[in-house]
């Protein structure tokens, strides 16, 4: 399983702040501390700063691997801003969030994946929006996975987000998406997948609780890559316990060590 | 779904000691606290008052069914104990705990079901003992199936108990009854369930997150009854939660109540 730690993304305004004063120190604690609570990846996002995205992305990726040997996930809708953080990531393999099946951005995206053999964040929606059902979820599916692999991306390079709704929005949001994870294990047994889930609680009270039942259900069905908080111990709690109860964690090791660092408090 | 609430059970001292002082207060208060916290069956269990066990449960049925008028589950080792408290029962459809593969045991069993109607708690075990594996399970499954249907038993009547063994213990102990439920689910649709899940934490510590986990994990594969205390308030949550995220609670209604009631606190 990999765990995608998501903070550093300047829609945070902690990390906003950090970035416009070129606060390197903010930065390092903030990856560090996510790379000890568990963190495999690290996500670098600079979305917002719209104005001057490829410099500070450029910046964050330096600034982080200063402290951290962690591989990156470069995040971003602007294909100079990925290459940006792609050229200068230097940890492991990168992670490129993400392509769609939108003709445009599968086009800007592709070379990218290709060039850096990076791993690929695949969302599920194309020109036509998003998809409500688990079939319409896997005509995309279907449609990147074939364009992916016969573009030379191995199976096992892309990270399939089924595209979390609220379930206080669209009735049937959560099984929709179990169903598309089913699915895409059952058809593409090699794929792995990356997401984040907390949409799924929107608009509802007391999210957290929903946030976390929504990884144990969908580590159920075999979803294998989250991007989440892994400083929120709650968090990381329920899915230690989940591993130790899906036989993915040996003699309970991780689930024992878990509970001699406070998690379950 | 059901929920059969657990605590009146003489292996627990607090009703131990209510029965043998015949206290119908304390075993009425434990009902009734059981039925608003969610419970839609009772548990009714003597078993271990092995010299009078008959006239425990007779006294234990007519005890309860003053103070609420709830459907119970008759749950003995011993046909006549059984029996004493089904003849009793008189809310609702009878559950009888439990059946299982062994010849003398269904032998006994079976006239009950069919004398009462009474929904069923299947145990996937035979004359062979306790199954290791999902496929073992299954052949246990198959055969008590065909049985009591055979015999007349409606399959909605059946809610079979996957057994589920520590995880500490059986390595993929979790996974196999994952496994065996969705199984059940896939080749006879007109089952339930029914099953105390407490086992799989048995010699971990911080059970609860194992137990809470394991539930909301049963749940997504389609397990629709559990043996448990409904007055456990986080376990309650994250039933809640989990039936909310599986589009089984219209509008998140049930989910709104229980963030009303403090369920999330």
């Amino acid at each position: 399983m990999i765990i995608i730690g998501e903070l550093i993304n300047t829609s945070r305004k902690e990390i906003s702040d950090a970035v416009d004063n070129r606060d390197a120190a903010c930065i390092q604690r903030v990856a560090a501390a996510q790379m000890e609570a568990g963190a495999t990846y690290l996500d670098v996002n600079c979305g917002n700063k719209v104005h001057n995205e490829v410099e500070i992305m450029a910046w964050l990726v330096n600034t982080i691997q200063e402290a951290v040997e962690a591989p990156l996930c470069i995040d971003s809708p602007n294909p100079k801003a990925l290459e940006a953080g792609l050229k200068l990531a230097k940890y492991g393999q990168p992670m490129i969030n993400s392509i769609t099946d939108e003709q445009d951005r599968f086009t800007e995206v592709l070379p990218l994946v290709l060039a850096y053999e990076a791993k690929i964040v695949a969302l599920c929606m194309d020109d036509n929006g998003m998809p409500n059902t688990a079939a319409d979820r896997m005509k995309v599916v279907g449609s990147l996975y074939a364009k992916l692999t016969e573009a030379g991306v191995p199976a096992g390079n892309i990270h399939f987000d089924p595209l979390v709704k609220p379930v206080s929005v669209v009735s049937g949001a959560g099984i929709e998406v179990l169903e598309t994870i089913k699915l895409i294990k059952e058809q593409y047994p090699k794929v792995h997948f990356a997401c984040g889930l907390s949409n799924i609680s929107f608009g509802l009270p007391y999210r957290k609780i929903l946030n976390r039942m929504f990884v144990v259900q969908t580590m159920t069905l075999g979803m294998d890559g989250y991007i989440l908080n892994p400083t929120d111990k709650g968090m990381m709690g329920v899915i230690y316990a989940a591993k130790a109860l899906l036989d993915q964690d040996e003699y309970c090791g991780d689930y024992l060590t878990a509970y001699r660092d406070g998690l379950f408090e």
